[in-house]
């Protein structure tokens, strides 16, 4: 036995747990068999930084959202797809208030939580992998961070390149970006050098996510500063039209089909 | 790099920032330099199984205790060594009681929380290290799983053997300890099976805790039924007196010098 986890899908199992918690449906983890025990997200990176957060906020109610969010749920307009839907608390409210809404996650068990809770459009799978269904949106929605799956300036390309592939004629992208580069923790100042040095973005973190005993494998999530969008923006089917920063370090980026 | 954590005072970091949180004295820990960020301690056991858990409760006040806690605090006598003191909350508590009590711990980051909160006395090192100093107790108080640190079969007589080191005539301990055969949880009970094959006692975990960039070795920490008590203490120089579980799976030990 070496503590090293078992590939799997460590999002759904943590998004299965939460949502127990959250509505006592399914067995809810109990530590001694008898006291409840929070949901915590695990987060390594690969400098051996690791991080726990609590999971709750994933399956938040409007009223426990970020202003930001609010913010971006008030800009779309159309046929939504949801990226990276997670435990489905956008899309439910978007589809509450009568906004056509697709959920779309690679995490099976997430997906599961979300049909549960009452999400009706749900795709399994990546951008990519979704454009041969043939569904076609105006509104891409990419919150929770989900600027992220951008990745740096090796996927970028690709991954706006399929959000174009699945766009109708004036469709918009609205992404929340977190800018990484306010901070003096030589942690992540540290971190930020090293990443450069690679010829990779500052911000351009290399994570696993762990749950339990399940690991992912480790992949890019890229956190980026307002500055560096454009980089990333300039040559693919998207324009940077606006970027609403009123809650720095977030921020949401508006991208609108060329 | 690769994911691995530097070895260091992962305790004391963690229970810093703990303190931090709770009393707004110290930087606290920040996410996104902006965002509170709860204090998580994550625990990886050998076989892949990672868990976090908050830290708040190792700064609690008695109002928050578990009712074991409380009977143990009130069934001390004497000068009392609280073995393994942490973030100091019992030793603080008999101190104002006006019990007199030294706290052992071997982080020194927990040893300086203990020290700005008030805690008078407090010893850094092993029961081992502290057997030469030449201070000797009636009452050793082992809370918060810390019947854990006797490990299993192969370290119980060295550290029964400190603690009897260290002891006045008459002395006594008071060991909290977790029943972890109560789950029918493949995880854990499949865990369990695969000790006893290694000739190990089933709720024998090794673990390693990490906080941030740092982590410690691996080491044993130990769940036992309190059928499996006799056979750890048996030969030693204490003598099993009682046992409560009114608390079941958590229970108080209470060992008598023979």
């Amino acid at each position: 036995m070496t503590g090293e986890p078992t590939i799997g899908d460590v999002f759904g199992e943590m998004i299965r747990d939460a949502y127990a918690v959250a509505t006592g449906i399914g067995p809810r983890p109990l530590a001694g068999g008898r006291l409840p025990r929070p949901v915590i997200e695990i987060i390594e990176r690969d400098d051996g930084l690791i991080n726990g957060a609590p999971t709750a906020h994933y399956l938040d109610p409007p009223e426990a959202w970020q202003p930001y969010d609010h913010r971006a749920v008030d800009r779309v307009r159309g046929h939504v797809l949801d990226v990276g839907v997670g435990g489905g608390r956008i899309a439910l409210h978007l589809q509450q208030s009568g906004v056509p809404v697709t959920g779309l996650d690679t995490s099976a068990g997430a997906l599961r939580v979300c049909r549960h809770r009452g999400v009706r459009e749900l795709v399994h799978g990546t951008v990519d992998q979704h454009v041969a269904d043939g569904r076609r949106y105006d509104t891409f929605l990419l919150l929770g961070n989900n600027l992220g799956l951008i990745e740096g300036r090796d996927r970028a390309p690709g991954f706006l390149a399929a959000l174009a592939a699945l766009a109708r004629p004036g469709a918009q992208v609205i992404a929340q970006g977190t800018d990484p580069y306010g901070t003096n923790d030589p942690v992540h100042t540290g971190y930020h050098e090293r990443n450069r040095r690679q010829g990779r973005l500052g911000g351009q973190l290399r994570l696993r996510l762990r749950y339990r005993l399940l690991g992912t494998e480790w992949f890019d999530y890229l956190l980026c500063s307002v500055d560096e969008l454009p980089g990333l923006v300039d040559g693919s089917p998207w324009r940077l039209v606006d970027v609403d920063d009123r809650d720095h370090p977030f921020y949401l980026a508006k991208l609108q089909l060329a």
